[in-house]
């Protein structure tokens, strides 16, 4: 028995299909999902499989699989710390630690919890491996003149004529779309921002940038504050619900109290280094494309049967830039 | 074992507690939490028994109580589908119903789930009482000259002055606080806004409003394309946590397929129909008040120690008001 409807009660359609309610649609005005459905595959865009990081958590208590796809950023964001993640997955060292913080409308943050040694009451951390770059904080944004190299005029141009005027008045300043990604934009400069599934690196007090090796994503309402203050390397794009569903920390900060709550890692790898029968495909749409620009904008302006007031604008992490899986060539 | 600061790396202050990192903060720039600490007792404001919902479900696997608390909105918001609300928590309507669907970044939803007949193949919905009403579209927004009656140039006044300034640039137009919500405005209207743990009515297709007996809550990033097409009716301001880590539904939209994964409500109830022994007692910081202004802007621009470029403005949704359990008196 299928229920319906964005928020539907269940008492009327109960007997009506999703796929029914989409047949209905006015053909003018196409929900967000259509439009992406619709868009040609010359605006599909394949992620390089050294971009995309498989994380395998322990099986679930009914012995589920729960893997969680990660996106790394493209140049010229965060490198630096994208440079050590590869260096850390080429190395297995996450294999073995864990999840072990989960903070409703937050983060789930994941890396070495540390051993407290009986012996000599310290916490042991585990060894990093050699030759982790230390990235200065001047890495948190990007020049717009330095993206892409040759082609950054064509990109400065797309990026900031784009898509822009879809979210007027960004409160965190200016954002907009570009290679890909949700960006933050001032000051001659762009950088990547904090929605739902980020992903970022963990890190001390400045002038401290963290290494890479302790990751968190982002479980709730986009907390941009963060922003331009911590490194995002990436974003989850399949999978987070095996993050986002885990029971919340009663610690400080969401830490779990009680090390038996924390869910082991198995293995962290890219995708480019899986054995050939276990290549993953993943495609996103290009943000600079006419399927995008039309997607963003009935995003902004839901015009589908179950909307009676279109916004008129939307905050630009309620633009998801839709990621899909296709098999293999 | 505590760890320490907002997405710190475990490696180097695994043994400073948070506490000592709030006394390390510079006194001019608390943080958002400690200038709520501080405020006075005078711009805490009472939450009336009748406007508390408090929802129980069954307990846990591991059989820990599970009690979700929602404030309902004060008047002129949303009031024709809170009367029903009460009316059915009155009548016990939902005891015996259950949680239905969880859909990753979106929603949680609870209600009457319907029941297979086997015999007629047909679904059937549990009975509403008599008396509900039905209420129009026209009720999703409010005249800002209807607020608080004979108050209302006051209440205008602060509602169109207090802290707006924060969240320059809202991207659906216009926001800002008042009455201790975070309100939608243009047109001369006012209306409540889908933040995270905003609590709204399900409904089907226009002009169908909902009656309030199938409810949802938002556990994602804030879908404000919602706003003035749902009814937003309250928010969750204790245990959200119980309905947003419970297992994703994997039909449509997030509903369980397996009614065994559906989560029973044991009762819903308005906290002033408790025994007194039983009572619940929660403050929310007002609004318009000295301290809610600073705890804004300190949201806005984050000056405490772990930070390092303040925003310089926030999503309205990134200033949950705050809200505090109290003893009784």
């Amino acid at each position: 028995m299928r229920k319906i409807s964005l928020i539907a009660s269940l008492a009327t359609f109960t007997a009506l299909s999703p796929l029914a309610a989409q047949e209905t649609e006015k053909a003018e005005y196409p929900s967000p999902n259509a439009i992406v459905d619709a868009a040609p595959a010359s605006e599909w865009v394949k992620i390089a499989p050294s971009d995309l990081l498989v994380m395998d958590l322990a099986p679930d208590a009914e012995g589920n699989a729960r893997r969680v796809v990660i996106q790394l950023m493209p140049p010229p964001f965060s490198q630096g710390w994208i440079r050590n993640i590869r260096k850390l997955a080429a190395v297995q060292w996450w294999d073995g630690t864990s999840v072990n913080r989960v903070q409703d409308n937050y983060v789930v943050q994941w890396g070495d919890a540390g051993y407290d040694n009986p012996e000599s009451g310290e916490t042991e951390q585990k060894a990093l491996p050699e030759g982790l770059e230390t990235v200065p904080e001047s890495e948190y944004l990007s020049k717009l003149t330095g993206i892409d190299g040759e082609k950054s005029n064509a990109h400065n141009s797309d990026l900031t004529t784009g898509t822009t005027e879809v979210y007027r008045g960004d409160p965190y300043g200016s954002a907009l779309f570009g290679l890909g990604w949700p960006l933050g934009s001032g000051n001659q400069s762009l950088w990547p921002v904090h929605c739902y599934g980020a992903v970022g690196v963990g890190r001390n007090y400045s002038p401290d940038t963290g290494s890479g090796a302790e990751l968190y994503t982002v479980i709730g309402h986009a907390p941009r504050h963060l922003d331009r203050n911590i490194a995002v390397v990436g974003r989850v794009i399949e999978g987070i619900e095996h993050l986002s569903s885990l029971p919340r920390g009663k610690g400080q900060l969401g830490f779990y109290e009680d090390a038996g709550k924390r869910v082991p890692i198995s293995s962290i790898r890219l995708a480019s280094e899986l054995p050939a029968t276990k290549q993953l495909h993943f495609e996103y749409l290009d943000t600079e494309g006419k399927a995008f620009a039309k997607y963003a904008d009935a995003r902004a302006n839901r015009r589908d049967p179950f909307f009676i007031v279109p916004a008129g604008g939307a905050d630009i992490c309620n633009i998801p830039v839709p990621v899909r899986r296709v098999s293999g060539e």
